[in-house]
Order: C-alpha cells, then sequence, then structure tokens
C-alpha cells in the first residue's frame, strides 16, 4: 500500500486508536503518526507499545501539521477537543471521528471547524469488549463496515479520500445520513449494550440467588451478556446521553415486544413463543452469511483453550 | 475409564443425546447405546453417524433392559415419554433427564416412574445454539456444571453412582433443590434466551431500519444476541411454559431495572449510567476466573475465518 496521508494524528489511544495504529503500520498508510491522550499513565503505556512517531500531551500539539485528524475519544469529549484543536489544524486537512453517535457529534464539532479543514464524520462498526491502548490489533477493522456521514457541504473528493482509507484498513464503506445512521446504531448496537448491561444488574442484585450462582452457572446463556457489558462505561454512558431520541424510541419498542412475550407466558399461549422463536433463526443465518458472524457453534469458543 | 453401566438408553438424540454418546464412547462407559428418536429421519441421521449400538422406533422399546435411561427431549415431551417407558423400567435402573427445568419434570415424570426405579433428576449447563443428530460433541460438558435434584426418597448411593457418570462426562456435579434450580436457572438462562429472542424480534420488525441494515451493521453487538436466539424453539417454548413463575419474577425485576436505566436517560443522568455500567466488568472477571468464558476478545470469534 502507498502512503495516504504524510501525518496523522490520533486523539486518544484507546481500543481504536491504537488499532489504526497497527494497521496504518502494516499497511505503510502514513510516513508520521502524532498521538494523544489525555492521561500520562496512556501516554507512557502508548510510548512503550510504539503507537505514536510522536507523542504530545496536548491535542492542539498533536493536530499540527497532520493532514488527517482522528478524534478517537468518547463522544461526550468531541466538542472540548474540537474546541481546543480547532485553531491548529492544517488547511486542507481531513478532520474525522470515530464515534458511534452521529447527529451530538456534528452539533458538538461543526462549530469549532475552521473553513478549509474538511470534517467528515465516520463510524467504523468494530470493536472488543476491552478497552486501552493494549487491546487495539491490525485486524479490527477487517471486513467490518464504517459509515461515514459527510456534511452537505463536505467535498466528495476529500469523502473519496477517507472512504479509501478505511478501505485500506480493511473495511467496507457506506455512506449515510446521521440521522439515519443514530436510528440504525440504535438498534443493532445501543440497545442490544443496553439490555446487556440491565442484564447483568438485574442477576447482581438479586436476593434469592447468589451473585456466586450467576457466575458458575452463567454457560446458560447470561454469560453472552457480559460480554459487551463489560465494555468501556465512560464510552457507553456518552452514547446514550447523546442519542437518547433514537434509544427510547428502540427501547420503547423493546418494552412492548417484551410485555406481549411475557403475556404469552402467564397465559400459556406456546403458539405465540413457538411462532416468535422460530423466526430468530434466519436472521442469524443471515448474519453469518453476511461475513459478520463467526458460523462456528459457540462463538467458535469451545475450540480455545478455557480456564 | 471403566464401564459405568451396562446398556444405557438414550431417549431424544439431538444436540445434548448425541453429545452424550459421543463422550460415553470415547470415555468408554458404557458397554451399549440404545438410541431413540421420534422422527424416522433423526434415526437415520443418528444410525448413519454411528450415535447407537441399537436404534429403536420406539422410547419403550429403547429402554428395555437399560441400566441408566437419559431422557433428552424437550421438557413438555417428558410426561408422555415417561408414561410409554414406564413399564418397561429394568428394576433398579437409574432414570435421568436433561430438562432446563426441574420442578416441572418431577411433577410429569415422576407418577410413571415405577417402584424399584431411581428417578434422579438433573440438568447438564451445557449447550451450543445448535440441534439436531450432527450438532454433538463429547466435549460439551467438559468443564461445564451439571445440576442434579434428587428427590428425598432417592438412594444416595444412586446419586453418587448418576454423580461419578456425569463427572466421566467432564463435568463438575452440584447437588440443589428443585424450586432453587428453576430459579437460578431463570435468571442464567431462561432470561437471557427470551431477551435475546425479543431483542431480535424487535429489530425485525422496525419500519425504518431495513433487516438488511440490522444484518450489515450487527457486529456493533446486535449479533450476540442472534446466537441464543437461534436455539431450538420447541425447546424454548417448553421451558418458558413450565418455568412460568420464576421466569415471570425474573422478569419483572428486569422490567423495573431497565424503567429506571429508561428514565436516566431520559433525564440525562449520566453519574446514574456510569455506576450502572461500571459494574458489569467484575461479573464477568469472575465468569472468566471460574473457567466458564473464554479470556480472548470477542469470544475468540476474531481469530476465526470469517465470511
Amino acid at each position: 500500500m502507498t502512503v495516504m496521508f504524510e501525518r496523522v494524528a490520533l486523539i486518544g489511544l484507546g481500543l481504536i486508536g491504537s488499532s489504526l495504529s497497527h494497521v496504518m503500520r502494516r499497511e505503510r498508510l502514513t510516513r508520521h503518526i502524532a498521538g494523544h491522550a489525555r492521561s500520562a499513565a496512556t501516554l507512557t503505556q502508548a510510548g512503550a507499545l510504539g503507537l505514536a512517531d510522536s507523542l504530545h500531551s496536548t491535542a492542539a500539539a498533536a493536530v499540527r501539521d497532520a493532514d488527517l485528524v482522528i478524534l478517537c475519544v468518547p463522544v461526550g469529549a468531541l466538542g472540548a477537543v474540537a474546541q481546543e484543536i480547532g485553531p491548529q489544524l492544517k488547511p486542507g486537512a481531513i478532520l474525522t471521528d470515530v464515534g458511534s453517535v452521529k447527529g451530538a457529534v456534528i452539533r458538538d464539532v461543526r462549530p469549532h471547524v475552521p473553513e478549509g479543514v474538511h470534517f467528515i464524520p465516520g463510524h467504523p462498526i468494530a470493536g472488543t469488549e476491552q478497552s486501552g491502548p493494549a487491546s487495539g490489533f491490525a485486524e479490527l477493522f477487517q471486513n467490518r463496515w464504517c459509515i461515514l456521514t459527510p456534511l452537505p457541504d463536505s467535498a466528495a473528493a476529500m469523502v473519496k479520500r477517507l472512504e479509501a482509507f478505511w478501505q485500506a484498513c480493511g473495511s467496507n464503506v457506506e455512506i449515510m445520513e446521521p440521522e439515519h445512521h443514530d436510528l440504525v446504531l440504535a438498534i443493532t448496537s445501543h440497545l442490544p449494550h443496553l439490555i446487556a448491561y440491565n442484564t447483568v444488574a438485574t442477576a447482581a442484585d438479586l436476593e434469592k440467588v447468589t451473585n456466586s450462582e450467576v457466575i458458575k452457572y452463567s454457560a446458560g446463556g447470561f454469560r453472552d451478556f457480559t460480554r459487551i457489558a463489560a465494555s468501556d462505561p465512560v464510552m457507553w454512558r456518552d452514547v446514550f446521553l447523546n442519542n437518547r431520541d433514537a434509544v427510547l424510541e428502540m427501547l420503547g419498542r423493546f418494552s412492548e415486544d417484551l410485555s406481549a412475550l411475557q403475556r404469552a407466558i402467564r397465559w400459556g399461549d406456546g403458539e405465540t413463543l413457538y411462532r416468535l422463536f422460530d423466526r430468530a433463526r434466519s436472521i442469524r443465518k443471515s448474519i453469518i452469511a453476511a461475513g459478520q458472524e463467526t458460523p462456528l457453534p459457540n462463538f467458535g469458543r469451545n475450540q480455545k483453550p478455557e480456564g
């Protein structure tokens, strides 16, 4: 792969930032990675891991002269970061982000983007439940989708450049309206995380079943939910605070459907239960066929050494 | 391993029945496996897979002379099967099952067990989302828990024998009261399945987000839920019909907790969200430490070839 951007600034060096560093190095997409993290501990760790060619204690210093600036911090922090870096952004540079919400990010970032800088919001649909600079790996974006939500005034050539960058990272790219993105992600990502967090909380608070029993017998299904519930709490707090309307809409649907199921259980309506349960298999099959899930039973986890 | 039972009858040759066949053969736990499945197609498939030494088109024929009879059919079918096999059970034999509910199974099976036959209900907390005679494998029970719920009049020596059998299959064994089992499983298994089924149904029924979008962007978290929602619909219908009270109790807790979360989102209460999200990590860590989950990110599924 040839160099696509002379200098790339990574603002935030957690799971996504560090994974971008690894894949950019593997594919030689840039000559210089300038990295910034807020905490001294993360900066030290990033240095030891070789995640950047230069490390900066301020975001403003990291973005100087960068041709591509990627904001990889929780969405609640993006406004302040944009305000800080705005005056330092190089004319002609592309500014993008990886936030799980797009409407609120545009609202918070756009006012701070100077004329001549191309702000193109983005969101790679990729991740694990782990976080921090040591959790990244080059293959994270491979065969995953990355959604770009250009603004009405985004230059088509710049959108193409960013699209090519994500493709070079292994992703498929889709262009979407920000509002639609927030609705799609509310059901494919935000609601599942909320439900997972809630299930874990419910289980932890029971009096009649101990936490140690919940842990011991979690292979009955519960353990699956604990994976996404182990995701970074700050990142997810910010998602829910910033995609409120879409999440509440999906939650309303979910609760309505759950009440119907509850009623079927209470009244012993086996037909309704069967009909509903029987539909779910085809969706999983489609997800596997689309290359977004492993066909192996139990996510292939049985093939791994355990405990 | 030495032979533990001269002749074992497997009534039902789906995921659990076929896995038992594989592990009994690997460990040489019996000299003869007598198998029964209701459908001719399953019997044919079981024959081709070599799951049994003798195959029988009726359960009554399969249990004749068996020292251990293991019922591996959905819990809703157990009463009728018990009625059919009761008169054929060999005096001194152990009769057990693998059902996910214990109270209702005892209610349905016990009346048909003749004197001199030792009925000891059981439940291996192990499975995958796949079903049918081809889905089994010998390692399914390895390092998983198997719960036995002996009756007040169960002979201790017979419970010990069954316990040793499950240990030889790779499991850890726990003895529990049936009512407590049903409560524990309601939270560790039944509620998660219900929630997963419901999430998939909600996603499938949206007008503003297409099914193809749900499938494409499922790596955001949704795909995790589709795994357990792909489980056998008959088995799960029967679980909910037969563990109604415990499931409704857990569902009530879940909905109460979800309402509190919904309120926190609506009112922008980031502190409550953070506090709740931050708790969840420790439970996953404990599950991994207990050997019930892989420590690899994304269940290790990223390490597998995909799509």
